[in-house]
């Protein structure tokens, strides 16, 4: 398996290095940014592009992981009528984006989150997979299959949802630990004191649903503890309306 | 070292397992309704009791775990002049509540959420402690020592911010989850899909401060997906309000 790997980021990258460790061949990559291009390709001693047009067309899978806002200008640039599968990894981009740029194409969604610095074990990874044709669905779930143990097809609209629930649970929950982190600080306390009940809280529900076991003031309805601690947040409007948002909603659940 | 606990729910049956654990006595416990305390008292094989007038008076420590809005009530119908250290487990409730009702008291807060499910190994859980004078906060030193090895002097203000601190990253953190867990199920998608996820997002904030790994559309102001996010959530008015603010602090910050 042949594959062009579009884009040069945190998700180009935790790609490309699990298509390498599953058997396959990188074959290009290609980076608007010449010095990205070559930083990733270097790592597999293949050819770095930045144009294009100077795209191999004989791959078989074409992985287009850039920017969402980037993803339709990059499809409008690839040579006409590729033989290969082009994919896109976005959980937010409908398939529809495909339409008029290429012959058989999909997505491959990671439900994950990556950073530079921390390596992931892909086997574990969900990955939503979605394909233009019964053909292209079997080579992607194939290809999938090689990457982890949890591939499961999703449309356009599920994958959208899922995107949604991973920014609540991923994005919104890493906020409610940088305020904790800054609320400590504050105070002169280190954020290493919440680091096991952050850990906690996420092993919590792996076995079980989030909504059985909320813990904590508001699901107690202890309205003495809630009024304290907005007085305490009373200089930072920010958070005190977010505390009052999250614990009625909490309360009302 | 003998020990009264006083309350039978998760914070006193999870300290009266560690205290058993770590060598001491359990010599009574007390909940305002029998079947509780007898529940938790034959754990121990240990006398219960439903008044605070049966309470052991040679007892070393009193353990007073029992809610927040409870505990001055509690504290009042104490025997008068008790030689142990009358202590309590709350996050928010100042040190001065004991004021009248104990000759040596102090704080006992564990900065973990604890259920009746799971099993928490004290020994990774940090302790905030704070004491009427020197000598009962070394004996309350000492005692907290056997417990865990996280032991740490905290006065009631800073107490109060470490609790609002964890509501945050936990309480608050669980309804982020909860929310994802209802978003997935009104898909057709199952919770598993994003457990991965949770559990990369904590262990992620293990090594790192949780700003530095902020990911997502909102820290990368792609303003294109958020719009879609919102609406999908339009028929969620308080999920979409959720959303907005979250985001625009992120955004921010």
């Amino acid at each position: 398996m042949n594959i062009v790997v579009i884009g040069s980021g945190n998700v180009a990258s935790h790609f490309s290095r699990a298509f390498v460790e599953a058997g396959c061949r990188i074959i290009q990559v290609y980076s608007r940014t010449p010095a990205h291009a070559r930083a990733l390709a270097s790592t597999w001693t293949v050819p770095a592009i930045s144009q294009l047009s100077d795209i191999d067309t004989t791959a078989d899978v074409y992985l287009v992981a850039v920017k969402d806002d980037a993803l339709e200008t990059v499809l409008s640039q690839l040579p006409p009528a590729l033989n290969g599968i082009v994919l896109h990894t976005a959980g937010s981009v409908e398939m529809a984006v495909f339409h008029g740029y290429a012959r058989r194409y999909g997505v491959l969604y990671p439900v994950q989150t990556f950073s530079k610095e921390k390596h992931i074990d892909f086997g574990h990874v969900p990955l939503a997979i979605e394909a233009s044709d019964a053909e292209t669905q079997e080579s992607l779930s194939r290809l999938a299959g090689l990457l982890s143990g949890r591939v499961f097809l999703c449309n356009s609209e599920q994958r959208l949802a899922l995107h949604a629930a991973a920014v609540f649970a991923c994005n919104f929950t890493n906020h409610c630990y940088a305020i904790a982190d800054d609320l400590l600080h504050e105070h002169r306390l280190g954020f290493d004191l919440i680091r096991p009940l952050i850990r906690e809280t996420a092993e919590k529900v792996m076995q079980h649903k989030p909504r059985e076991v909320q813990t904590g003031p508001a699901v107690r309805q202890d309205i003495q503890t809630m009024e304290k601690h907005m007085r305490l947040l009373q200089e930072h409007p920010d958070w005190a309306a977010l505390y009052d948002a999250l614990s009625r909603q909490i309360g009302r659940s």
